[in-house]
């Protein structure tokens, strides 16, 4: 018989997902898009925050579909139920649960969550602009999912008049540019040129063990957010200011002030070391999302390093530089990009990584 | 849009777990206890067929409780719900799904599960006797869940008169030798001495990975089938007839008939090489147990080999044997326990490993 | 005390990499660069046979360097010796060892492998000229090791008049596309362009494990043969024909036609089920490589399927196919391009899968 | 070419082993038995400096056969040849090299490690006793290598009249009682009695990835040493005091002494929750061991808790624990077993754990 704060006696281990804090702000670490058999999910909403705990999120929404529910002959409920059910266990987990739910429509406009709900039921309207408008009269945050699903834009990833008319009439602060295993490129796009706020999630649907490797250390995709303090309150003012990141399968994706920031703290030279006209350099990465490297164009004619590089999660590269006349440089500048800090689409973050040479 | 033949389009890898067969009989892999949102599980019952194929199951039972249902406000339905939800998918993925339920009450005489039912609705009765009565009158298979459970059995694991009453009127037919994580050394002997069926469960209630490592490798418990064939009915035949083993955590427990049958087809001599007075013993295991051997006592005082050896999983292990005067002999015989093939709670198979010298 | 079979009492286990045959072919998998304690590397020559055994190698070549031998204090011998003391351990273990050498020069012409020796002691020459001529006269297969090393390229991967020269004199017969984790695009048009062989190696140095997550199913960057017979001499004659493909991260390298004829054996249309307007294709892939495919452009605009998918390693994906006017259509044909095929650099394999939909 | 304080330019990663100190030491984790290519072993020595780093070590011996060397026709040295190899680069990466030897004779007296040798050349004697005086000569630390090997000790392991003569010589100061995947029972036991320091090691000959899963996490048998500060001389005096504790397979064997301390830093109460009549008590463990815990004898008839549980490394396990009359209490004692910290021979660690019932 399940009591006890967990509701389980199962084993439970935390994940601890190492993400720099930026200055200012906390990294929170948030699966806004997620759904139970309260929609057309299969595991009850319980199983959401013990998967949130484990997985070492900050927070969740669980999104079930107001209008498509496959369920509802032998899951009869309103639509905050999946909510009401997983609140007690999120308090007692600390998972901080925000009341969000999917508005389903084809495409013009698509499938949309409105989340920092008071009440998911006056969203259930038939004119998919009385629902998007119910969820705006409660100050709703609400973002544009998939907008890429192959089913809804077979071939190419489409902005309609439906999204300007909803832009123009402040019902679309963000767009997904990851959802489960896809990324658009398009929506990237879309977030720089419209000031919208970046949004990863996993759409989850069954239970997640299925869709991720999470024993070997997998996780999910999610949207990083950096707020002023841990709590639900600080998660909406901070997705309405966009100081959000998408991580996903060991990238980032978010506004380069930000990927500048989070670098500042990840990458760091911990030792040079001479042998005659090379130095080793000795990186450490103290996150656990690797860092991918290549060079940059404009460095030094004289400096000869690494084409491409990693610095491993929580590890160590030792990468040989080979400096002519370094006794000419009271510094060194290499002029590099990470790949993986993904600024634009095909467009890795550029740094500069300095050490001082030992002329001796 | 869930469609299609499985339901779903997410990638989807199916274990194949090498067991030999033995004489006669087809190895089936059966998980005869398991739970869903319709008692106090926490998954849609379709999960449960998925789960089962993804892991290399041939059948399952979904036995949810009879007296306890938490979501009953939420999740209305009879006792056959689960069932009719789970079989189109079931009969899609070639899984054989026996319906099945669970008795739930306090001890004596605790839980059973009545399995091969055909309406599990009549089962609801208020007496725990009239309750198995009902499943005997459907020519279930009974069988006793947990007998140690500490909730039910604190301290000692005790067969009650309860127990004996069932029996003698033909309401117990098997008993779990293993439930999750639990081995019960009683329950094994019960098995022996009262010729019962021994059974082994996951009684699994929240998404199989949360419990087990599957990614990596990790199999739930689960009883093997002895079967004249792949159906329900051979494994009705088979389970009646006791042609059953327990395997779990790299362990068997069966009758010992059967973990010799298995024996004989899981260790083989690939080579036997000589180098002056001792032998190599290349020694292959094609399943997907490891065996785990020590010597056993008596074996001829000049042999000398090794005290403990694993032979690993799909895998070879050489084992030098010393023997003094081998041109004495045609043939050696090592005397070996196999450790991991328990006839009796600490106590493993005796068997006879043979090869013949090189004597050139 | 070493003895037996696999001089080592220890447990082993061989993988078995699934990749099929193509017609009048076998599919061998070799790695023909490989260093010991005899030049740079740090482990023992029966460690590398050991090591191509557990990751289910046919073939390998150690090649440690001519001219490179820090540890020559130490370790004293001829070219030839770390050859002769893997040799009795591979035939022991079924594993073909092709005697070679590292010919270990500046840029230009850079480090190259010679393989197929009889012995490596005469290419120890001092004009690297000689040294190439020595390993022609012993009809030696040259390759061109790691074309692209920033140490000897750092920007650009350039092609030198020296290998125009090597190429016209019948002493360049491939390249390395792939050493350890980089892949060289230039390397592979020029192995289209020029008619070379394709060679895919680790370089190995240290003990393998420490390089690729062997025991987590990671495997080593190959040269997979499609040979006559499995034996040394069906190797050589099908590196001289150009019949290989660069096995590297889930993904190959090959001419087309060698393409092609895996991809025919590789997807499987398992099933074709019907729903309304649409099919569920059952995809299954027997082999382990994964199938990373996109939708191509020209096809018809009626169907509607995914942009991309994975058909992962062993395992089934089911694909929504969405139709229109089915029943005009006998068969339907899908336009796909196979995402980690390679042709070129950048560009996937094009093919059709076709299927017939039932139209009743 | 290999330059750099790693000598390498692979990404490295350090594994840290959570396991806590005990007041006044440090907990040092040390492998004092490992062989190279100077005798038996397969690989370079700066190979074991390399794995050690990888594998959150801080110290290790090698300790190459004195009699044993089956390389010495290619690999030609003296017997400190290995340590002085080693040196420098454990000196850059911060491992604590202590040198070391193995005097390798048949039983009696079988296999000893000598460690902390300034020179292992005078070690080289023919009788044994001339051998080990050498040893004791430099002060050596001087432990039993696997005394219940197959091999020497085919059935039973005994202590022979000559280990009697070492001891009241001043020739034997600790035994393994772990030597790669085997635990002596006997050797457990001759240290409790003899009052010798109880050592686990390796025995490492090939790459250490090829015996231990070291990506997917599995760790290596070591020796923990609680020692006054990290250094050569703290890890000896806490040698000759007695002060290891063995680990191995996610267990512990170590005097009582030691074993209570590290329990008191390892099991935490997180919280107490009431549920009417039980109460469910939430445990952490912050370190790298599971606690494998039972319900000892003794606890009070009205305690009802479970029989075994475990708290997972680094994890949180709820555990139910239903009072009777729980106002009656002030405090509740829970008598426990740790299995896994072994006090003796099948004989785990007895501890009590409190808490307050919450009595409102």
């Amino acid at each position: 018989m399940f009591l006890g704060i967990f509701f389980s006696s199962e084993a439970q281990v935390r994940d601890t997902i190492r993400i720099p804090e930026i200055p200012g702000y906390k990294t929170l670490k948030y699966d806004p898009h997620i759904h139970t058999v309260f929609s057309d999910g299969t595991v009850w909403p319980t199983v959401r925050v013990h998967e949130a705990w484990r997985e070492g999120l900050d927070a969740i929404s669980i999104t079930d579909h107001i209008e498509y529910r496959p369920f509802r002959n032998d899951v009869i409920s309103d639509h905050n139920r999946a909510y009401e059910i997983a609140k007690p266990l999120a308090d007692q987990m600390d998972i901080i649960l925000i009341h969000g739910t999917e508005i389903t429509r084809g495409m013009p406009p698509g499938h949309f969550n409105a989340i920092f709900l008071e009440d998911a039921n006056p969203v259930d309207e038939e004119d998919w602009r009385d629902a998007l408008r119910a969820a705006k009269e409660q100050d709703a945050f609400i973002f544009w999912n998939h907008p890429g699903w192959a089913r809804q834009q077979p071939d190419t990833t489409l902005w309609w008049d439906e999204h300007t008319w909803l832009l123009e009439n402040g019902m679309l602060h963000g767009i997904e540019v990851v959802n489960g295993g896809s990324y658009y490129p398009e929506a990237h796009m879309w977030c720089i040129e419209k000031n919208l706020t970046m949004i990863g999630t996993t759409d989850v649907h069954g239970p997640i063990n299925l869709d991720y490797d999470i024993h070997g250390g997998e996780r999910r995709p999610m949207t990083l957010v950096f707020a002023k303090d841990r709590s639900a309150e600080g998660i909406r003012e901070a997705l309405f200011a966009g100081r959000t990141a998408v991580y996903f399968e060991d990238r980032l994706v978010a506004p380069e002030w930000i990927l500048e920031a989070l670098f500042e703290e990840m990458l760091q030279v911990r030792s040079v070391t001479r042998h005659r006209g090379s130095y080793s350099i000795m990186l450490f990465n103290p996150t656990d999302i690797p860092m991918q490297i290549s060079k940059a164009r404009g460095n030094e004619p004289g400096f000869e390093f690494f084409r491409t590089t990693t610095v491993p999660a929580g590890g160590y590269r030792s990468v040989p530089v080979y400096i002519d006349n370094a006794a000419d440089y009271d510094q060194i500048e290499l002029k590099l990009i990470i790949d993986n800090f993904m600024v634009e689409p095909d467009k890795g973050l550029p740094v500069t990584m300095t050490f001082v040479p030992d002329n001796l």
